[in-house]
């Protein structure tokens, strides 16, 4: 019991919390300006997410990401004026020196790997917020641009680099740690930014990289600019980045009020969102409940509504319990999605979110629902849905079950319309994946006649047989088998090998096509984590450990 | 020097080669009829490449996919007249269990990385056959079909499972082994088989697999046959697939000769390639050399030559130093690529490549060219192109240069015509990558002004200069800094960490698209390179290590 406790006090020490506001902000500056905000990057150098490193010369830990991840949804949500974001550095002569090496040498494997994952996110997001929300980034690379500095610089739309005769973009970590440039810098150098494959490897094998002319003529920058321009043509380029978006004129924002939630040892307690652990059985059984009724009718209560819209609130709530919960509670290695609440309420609601979808606020609002799937989707946990009396699985809230790894339904022989699944028009399209296939449309895919049998049943209550048949569902047992199968199916889940777990959901979740994104976590994620593991990295001597030591790195030579 | 002798003659002891011919064969038995060939499987259990286990159950190594490998290139070359393989086993109640798991738990790392390597390249092959060559292939599974062996019969076109109530497909990695199904299985059952995802999930996490009715349902297999009728179903069904090839009809084979050649501890010598080892530095130069003009005139001539004719002795040879060298000489990290003779030659037999590309022998020799690139592309080295007096970087061998992650290009500033390079229509097409593009393609990104460029230079002698402006090449220094320029680009190189150099390659080689078998390669293998190097397989209590111990695994809990 003791033990127990003592448990629970440490990890209650050491939580990460992915919540914050401005106001708390360690790291970041934003500066709105009309049309224009400007984020410059100011790293506290006492102020790392963990002790033992100091974040010098703009370098960054999880917890500056966690600062800029919020910095951008603000931009989303609060400021619908802004249609173009500076990314820059207040520091002089630094832009952003990357991820922090004594964080990246002293962190364990598993902490690697969440801090990459989440860098990822955020940095998709900036190309996702232009893509889809009408949101450009410019970097203006105002100093020294080095490894996860020039792959923040590579997520935005395009990139000014000083011409000072000292300030390059370089991507070291090859050359100066034995590890990938891993934050996505692969493989936008090529997907992204078109640079030539042989210029992409001199580039990468070189620590102090490249500055002026020969930096554009590479692709790796779009302008470089002298000092005494600098400035004006930061600016002036904005402007005219900020005159293609289409976010509107007038509006008010929405502001993203805190969280309201407990959080104890057993669990993460929201308003729509609840999550309860097992420990023993390395589960945790994350129930979200949809209101009784849509409380908003017209776009303007929408609005009125705003972070307390249903779809938002739900969305964010279950957005920080997969962050925290694939965060902080690394063996519940089994996530059990259940619902509860009204289906019709949320039918209505996705009825809203399809025919205010030229809304700046509900297509945000879509937005975030999309890429809290897309993270749900390579949270590196096994998902069982789990459909009963009182579930919900409708809509929007049926992609928790497409999202699943399987999903299991209770078929009530002598009730069956008691439970039910529902499809609306939100599984067809506007939630995609990362690959850009709704995940219906992954689940069969594409096959026109499965697509059209599944169409066919929008809006309808589908009972477990005929969720079965038509494929929506993994398997549908009776009354009397339900309990025990579903027990059966938790327990050898929980037995097998968290490692090959992830590696065998990896693939199967995503299937041709590839795109930059499914990429970034595929080939060059799965290829950084087993660098990660290798003795040339990690090792005694490999040479992520004995940097900054004045040793010098010993490596095994032989190429696998 | 007592102990270079002693290490040399280990290396020879111990150097795994991958030449044989039928009569040579321990574990298969290859059996012609009319347009039907059937390979049956038949492991010696006596009879692995390494000591140390029983190939029991037609359970593989390295050896027995060499022999497997040998008998698809028979079929290819010396036997145009097979339009159909069966492939089945000649033990009763097993078709093949997979790969050895007694070999997977007592090799290095980077023995289980080659052997994936090349058994993955094997399928692939047979694959390429089906779409390329013509050969479709059945997969008779007359008896237990697990793992590696099911993986086996995924690279076929259809699967024949026999119905005897006892006899499952399976791929029970994950459950028993802590692995993936890494030869292509997870890729190919959803890309390939389109099997659902959940199901998918289901029939990877249990170990006794799926068989009857059920496996046709859930598409793991496209027919099941009870024993009495399974001979004459699996014929007929053979004679069906023939019908719909394009292989010809009345032609004689090409008999594949034994390659001449030697191998000391200083190389590998052939008769038109010559690798030479420098295991101070690291390297390995790779020498193909052209004849001086092209002998065969006509077709009847090419014909002729049979193995002899320069491209196919030249591709044979160049694959069989690319195999011997990625599995023997693990520390030789940078290959450097050079050429000699008459580029004349080349652009000729290059020209006869492409007006004879329907006849099947000639075909089928631009198939082997193409395969063996695709192998260099993932052998897992740097490698460097060097282009100087005498080169014959031209058509087909240009190639070379295309692959190599660098090209340095001598540019004499008095005699600029001396080195040069060319392009030939082989580089516009045939020779595409397994991403399906040409390397030239690749890496232009399809740019239209770029692709046009290269093509303006059809044929024509390209000098140093031109052929740094147009691209072609990555550095071209004059013979005042060449020396300088190329050793320490050679011994920069080879200080990098080879672990993090494999995955930068394989990043930055292969852009998008993706296909199956990219995706084989990068999402499928790198994981399972990750999952192969994590305690959770290997370690002490690793469910690999502790395999048929009756010890169960010990796995840390932690999902990363």
């Amino acid at each position: 019991m003791e033990a127990t406790l003592t448990d629970a006090r440490e990890r209650t020490a050491s939580r990460v919390d992915y919540q914050t506001d401005p106001s708390r902000y360690q790291h970041w500056q934003l500066k709105f300006a009309g049309p224009l905000a400007t984020l410059f990057m100011d790293t506290k150098e006492e102020g790392g997410l963990r002790p033992g490193y100091k974040l010098k010369l703009n370098s960054y830990d999880l917890g500056v990401d966690i600062e800029l991840h919020d910095a951008l949804q603000r931009i989303r949500f609060e400021h619908p004026e802004v249609r173009a974001v500076i990314l820059t550095s207040a520091k002089s002569r630094v832009f952003c020196s990357g991820a922090n090496i004594y964080m990246l040498g002293t962190s364990s494997h598993a902490w690697k790997v969440n801090f990459c994952k989440f860098t990822n996110e955020t940095r998709n997001g900036m190309e996702d917020a232009s893509q889809h929300s009408g949101v450009k980034f410019l970097a203006a690379c105002n100093g020294t641009t080095a490894g996860g500095g020039y792959e923040l610089a590579l997520a935005c739309d395009e990139i000014y680099l000083i011409d000072d005769r000292s300030s390059a973009v370089s991507l070291p970590e090859l050359p100066l740690l034995g590890v990938l440039p891993g934050t996505g810098g692969l493989t936008r150098v090529t997907d992204k930014r078109k640079v030539r494959r042989d210029l992409a490897d001199m580039f990468c094998t070189v620590s102090e990289g490249v500055q002026g002319e020969r930096a554009k003529q590479w692709r790796l920058v779009d302008e470089i600019v002298k000092p005494a321009q600098w400035n004006e043509a930061v600016q002036k380029r904005a402007q005219e980045m900020a005159a293609k978006s289409d976010r509107p004129a007038g509006q008010k924002g929405v502001s993203l009020a805190p969280l309201q939630r407990t959080i104890d040892d057993v669990g993460y307690h929201y308003e729509f969102v609840d999550v309860a652990f097992d420990r023993a059985a390395r589960t945790a059984t994350f129930t979200v409940k949809a209101p009784e009724a849509a409380a908003a009718r017209t776009l303007d209560q929408i609005l009125a509504a705003g972070a307390n819209w249903w779809p938002l609130q739900m969305a964010r709530e279950l957005d920080d319990a997969i962050l925290s919960a694939r965060t902080n509670e690394l063996e519940l290695g089994l996530w059990i999605m259940k619902t509860s609440g009204s289906a019709d309420a949320v039918l209505e609601m996705d009825k809203q979110l399809i025919a205010h979808k030229d809304n700046w606020f509900v297509r945000e609002v879509a937005n975030m629902i999309r890429r809290m799937l897309c993270r749900l989707d390579v949270s590196a946990r096994s998902i069982y849905a789990v459909i009963e009396e009182g579930s919900c699985f409708a809509g929007t809230l049926f992609e928790l079950a497409l999202a699943a790894d399987r999903a299991y339904m209770l078929n009530l022989a002598d009730n069956p319309e008691a439970t039910f699944v529902a499809l609306s028009e939100m599984n067809f399209g506007p939630l995609f994946m990362s690959n850009g296939l709704p995940r219906i449309a992954a689940r069969f895919y594409e096959e026109a006649a499965e697509m059209e049998r599944a169409r066919a049943l929008l809006g309808k209550r589908i009972p477990g047989e005929q969720a079965l048949e038509t494929g929506l569902v993994t398997a549908a047992p009776d009354e009397l088998d339900w309990a025990d199968e579903l027990r059966l199916a938790i327990e050898a889940r929980s037995a097998l090998s968290p490692d090959a777990l992830t590696g065998l959901e990896a693939n199967l979740r995503f299937g041709l096509p590839e795109t930059m994104h499914t990429r970034i976590f595929a080939r060059l994620s799965a290829w950084q984590n087993w660098i990660f593991n290798r003795p040339n990295a990690v090792g005694a001597t490999g040479a992520l450990k004995v940097y900054g030591s004045g040793t010098k790195a010993k490596f095994n030579w032989e190429r696998v």
